[in-house]
């Protein structure tokens, strides 16, 4: 007989936890979960009682049987742990907000991930993780860590550059909200849609596009290009391009990749978005606000329909469909962060990609797609070398790498600017870096 | 006894031409050419005449039996040659002139090789020196093309790419001019200084640096940095780096790395200047002019000392050093673009790359490096990238890679730029761009 | 509505055909064929019939309505195909049996794939492959050359070295043997192992080993180390290994493995049996001869179990289940030979390797594996160079090329043996070698 | 002024020292060597007291102010030295004797370097190098080894894997002989002769062959294959190869080549030359016994005549070349064995290779070569994989890993046999294998 299932998800007083609980309700049947932890710390008690509550609600309305343990104690949760979910923030939406902000004022992108917000968040998190890597290996050596936190692919890099913990996958909803797209874009189911995906997160690129296992890339680039097709806009959000450049790169960029090649543009908007309502963490601010009201509601018992509108659609989809399938061996193809291992020619073999994998018991396994197109290898080159460079500056505490890594990143490209932001970063973060400043 | 000596000059009519006869005239001893052909095109018949004639002169006055021939024929010219050198300029002056302006107007520096400017130069050359090449391999299969026509690293890949010559060598003044620098700011004579060159064309980095054989890589670093080196500025302009971005980059870069390590700063420098002083061209075509007033005086028989000012200082050092030392089997090493063949990891074999090299008789051979830095790799693949989707769209006349090229090039990183840049200057070199035009 | 299926297979007279046959039939449900065509050469009329009958009385029992064609025209046959597949022998078992006999005079094992007379079967082979390809070309460009003929690995690499088709998947049975073999010796059901293989046909080892995804490989390596293991000789016949030697080798070798690991004892078995029984050709030739005899039988509608003994076991099944993956965009992983991509590290990316896939409509997409182990490389890379040259020495009728192959392969190491079997092999083989006598 | 220069012979005791130091006197107008420190273990007393007296006797009568110093303790000679040159063989010739013979046993040639024989001398001597290493690093990390102990590319692979070292460099007189070969066949002088080698110690090729930097490669070729050469034999040794072979390899063999390329052939010569005048090391015991008698007459002060015959020619030659190169930053051209950086692109970037570099004060940089022949791949990554899994054995004192390395050399090719020699062996040299024996 199969071990009952425990899982631990730290973090688990974010707004984000209802839509994971619904993804474990839904998928029950494949994955019988015994033991869920939800382990934060002790300044969010409010919250994760609020979250962790609303969490009971929804697994006794869905007549499940599913523990929930609310704790501070992080070793706890993680002893004997069959997977690891991991969607904590340090310092909450106020640090994101900095992240955002500060970068403004010297011209430049905040961006949270690929951006100076994104070395940032990095140089506070990295740390983190590879303490809780640590424990796993003493506590759950077996367990998977699914990772959530961003910037995951500088997360997955650290961890597979800093530790020699294997048993990591970096998730994200970026893949599937393309998949989602193109289904909507052709009018057809989107289990019927399929991509090879191959990249780093938030940087990845859908090499070929299928519909039932015939490929459709020229039709879907076609209906991209084509001006009559008035319906596009509203349906895949973030792929405006111009025709010859998306015809000639022959592949179909990822949303985020507006902050490369619509840099100055993305630039404006965002200036003058922030200006208006605010950056992206002061929305989210003011909406998880609303939402923990919500929570709070002693009648509520499942996931408020609200919480869409926060952001990180099919998170929770993405992480049970990936736990699912590693418990049960499945076999299927998911596009997660994992180690290269060849899949893509131009990156380090020993580094992490965002890539189409099979997902097995013994974790993701990728797809070789041979290389990326030869227009994307050195935009995706820049930001490996990025992530790298940051994630050993947030290991060694290191000035010198902070200001590297951002005057390499294609945001910045200001060795002047990359040292002014980093100065100011620093000093907005100091509580959240002691390896910058307990030495 | 050995063949005597032909060389055979593309572009013969350029006011750099008495640099080149300079550095024959200094080598006489170790390359005792015999012929020197001037080739140039019908319409640049009096700055041939005027420049031959100084070459005449220049080698009459150094008692040296080397015939000049001057002539609009180039497969006369190119017949049984043992070298070929390429310096002309598709379009003149003129030509660059727009190729810095229009960019400008879109907020985008022009950078005549490795940026817009650089794309449109490439459309403009590659055609022909693909003609070039096919002359020689029926005409003087045995001799080498030693091409300093920009953009040197795109001609060359294109080369590479687009046909099956290999007797090619790019060559640029920039590490030589570094390699003096550093002479300078050591104060030590340029003979005793090495550096481990490698990257692509204005775009390579010196990974070490040493004298008489020691590293001072540290040393270098150390003055680069320090604030009471109040010479530095004066020694090696274009190297005044952030300490904390040098320090952890821990190579020397060129001065072209001005353009993506200080990008907002060269843009608005440039822009100031254009205003002030004109761009870089239309001050060279002033210049231009006062030198050919120069050389129609009969009574000049020396290279000018205001051609320094010109600009590219020790090309014809480093071309008849070349020339020399592949002619004598001299096996020392030099800095030229050649193919990659393993030297530099991280770019593909059969790219062309700017790296030191033996230089035997058998041609330039890499000594391999290893790789360059992780904070390099990014942006020397993007360059890369770009110079061989141009040389596709040079090759092709594709007005969609003409596009993609600009839109992933750093200094653009906007595909509806790109899209305006590419549409106005397609106009603007219309008679110069047979390929996009006639078809 | 999708097309109806329609298939071709060359060298439909082979006594392996109601194999197939019998695997259409039972995937009938999932692979509904209209039209199955069998091709041979008029020389091989008598056998067609026979077998081409006989699959009619097949299918007729089973109550199919499937349309069985007899031809020798392959260009009818060829013509709209979806699938066409390869199991012709030119020369037949007559040459096969040269191909055994004549290397071990010279003190050499035959070897029908990787050795001698693989070699030989290559020369023989390729050209006729090409040719094929280059008609599917023309006539059905979107159908898929599922190749059974031997040696599999070597006719895979030649397609894609010598021709643009990509649509190849080359198919052997040994993996499937050995997943056979495991799932014997622990006692579990075959559907329950998988083994993530990697190497090259007919030298492909097992990297890791899972039952229901959980990795056995430290417990069967135990069991094939295990001196009271009594059972496990005649469970995973070929494999009785020194116990240090598969510990530290640390992956699971494929029975052929026993011609580089054994060399001396399996040429001394291989001579032994010869001499007694005849080699492996001259025994299958009576039983083909007997088998001819019960397929003549008109009562008989089924695969008579007598061809079990034929050797080629679950070929069928590796056949019809790719087929079927392909056709119904399936996702499912299968081990087949297809272009490496980067699947494997040390192995050429354009080259063919034998490595677990996943089966889409959009054919075998490699997994990754990173590399095959340090001790692996060497030999997998020694049968890749002998691939790769004997290819050429096919596809140029090169003598020299030969030569080289044959010395290089680790079953020769000789130059001298080389030449002198490559002489006597060539004149024994000259009807069929047109590209080195007809020049 | 430049430090006195100071260097330590390790194994000083050796016969081969005199051909050093007349070496050493030479060069000493470019190498002005001030210390030579002699050292050897306690039971070697006797000879290196004879040796060193010769040395003494010879820098005497050459005039030079050199002092020698004779010891036992390394340590001593270690500090401050500028290059260590390690000459010892652990056990002496007697174990060299076993080497050879005991696999011969076996049907399976010795081999002292990339044989069985190979295998065993890296066992006894790779802890020793490992030792001198770390010595180094803490008494002289400035110094270079430049190491002459056999099997050179296997103490190579040692040093760069299992030690952060690298100021290492191992040498061989292979190459040089090559070229002196070539020399003679061509009838010119050896300076006009260069060679690009490729490959791993004792299996390194000549990719391409010039005199004054033309290629030759082709008359070589032609020469090699010509049957009315008659002088062809007598004046390159070991380089008889069926034209056929030569002609496709397109490349220059070493001698060693015979052992992999005429395997069965040498395996008989080597079996009828043991019996009749006993193994190599056999002979050599009788000519080192006449050679110490020679060294100890008093009257003796030049390098012997007889030791021409011990073997090793050019040795000195090659060593005390390279060590003036690296002292004066020569930057010419020179074959040894160093770390790889890319220069072959089908072996590891971090393995050892043999390969032409540049010599400078920094140490060698090797030339890119791209790749060598698909022909040779295989081999040489046997070769490599053998000595990396030797090294490992060495290191750990892994019995499994030592029958892994001896199955998978092409000169065993027998997992039995393997294991046979493995036990024999790991007997008769217990005294020299602590890690295999003590734990």
């Amino acid at each position: 007989m199969k071990k009952p299932i425990k899982i631990a998800t730290i973090g688990g007083g974010s707004s984000y936890t209802p839509e994971l609980v619904e993804g474990f309700i839904k998928r029950y049947d494949e994955l019988p979960i015994q033991e869920l932890w939800l382990v934060d710390i002790e300044e969010g008690k409010e919250k994760l009682e609020i979250v962790g509550n609303l969490a009971k609600r929804m697994f006794k309305k869905a007549n499940l049987p599913v523990e929930v343990h609310l704790t501070f104690d992080r070793r706890k949760a993680l002893k004997d742990a069959d997977f690891v979910t991991t969607q904590f923030r340090v310092g909450l939406l106020d640090a994101r907000a900095k992240d955002e902000r500060i970068p403004l004022k010297y011209g430049v992108l905040g961006q949270e991930t690929n951006g100076p917000g994104g070395l940032f968040k990095g140089l506070r998190t990295i740390p983190i993780i590879l303490e809780i890597v640590s424990e796993m290996q003493e506590l759950c050596p077996n367990a998977w860590l699914v990772n959530f936190t961003n910037p995951a692919g500088m997360v997955t890099e650290a961890v597979f550059r800093h530790s020699d913990f294997r048993r990591v996958v970096g998730l994200c909803n970026v893949p599937i909200g393309m998949e989602m797209g193109i289904a909507k874009l052709l009018d057809v189911e989107h289990s019927r849609v399929r991509i090879d995906f191959a990249g780093l997160n938030h940087m990845v690129y859908g090499l070929d596009i299928y519909v039932d296992g015939e490929s459709v890339k020229d039709k879907v680039i076609e209906l991209m290009t084509n001006p009559n097709n008035t319906n596009f806009v509203k349906n895949i959000e973030g792929q405006e391009w111009e025709p010859a450049f998306i015809r000639s790169l022959n592949a179909l960029p990822c949303p985020y990749h507006n902050f490369y090649y619509k840099r100055p543009e993305t630039l404006k908007k965002t200036m003058e978005s922030a200006e208006k309502e605010g950056t992206r963490a002061e929305v989210v601010q003011r909406l998880e606000k609303e939402l923990f009201e919500l929570y709070k509601n002693e009648n509520l018992n499942i996931k408020p329909p609200q919480l869409q509108e926060r952001g990180g659609a099919y998170y929770s989809d993405a992480a049970v469909r990936l736990i699912t399938s590693i418990y049960n061996d499945r076999g299927d193809i998911q596009p997660v962060n994992t180690m290269n291992n060849g899949a893509i020619a131009s990156i380090a073999n020993d580094s992490a990609v965002e890539v189409s994998c099979i997902i097995t018991k013994d974790g993701p396994k990728p797809i070789a797609v041979g290389d990326i197109p030869i227009a994307a290898r050195g935009l995706v080159q820049q930001i490996k070398s990025f992530e790298r460079i940051a994630s050993e500056a947030a290991v060694e505490g290191s000035y010198d790498k902070a200001v590297l890594a951002l005057t390499i990143n294609p945001l910045v490209s200001s060795d002047k600017a990359a040292k002014q932001i980093v100065d100011e970063m620093l000093e907005a973060h100091k509580d959240y870096l002691p390896k910058f400043f307990n030495r």
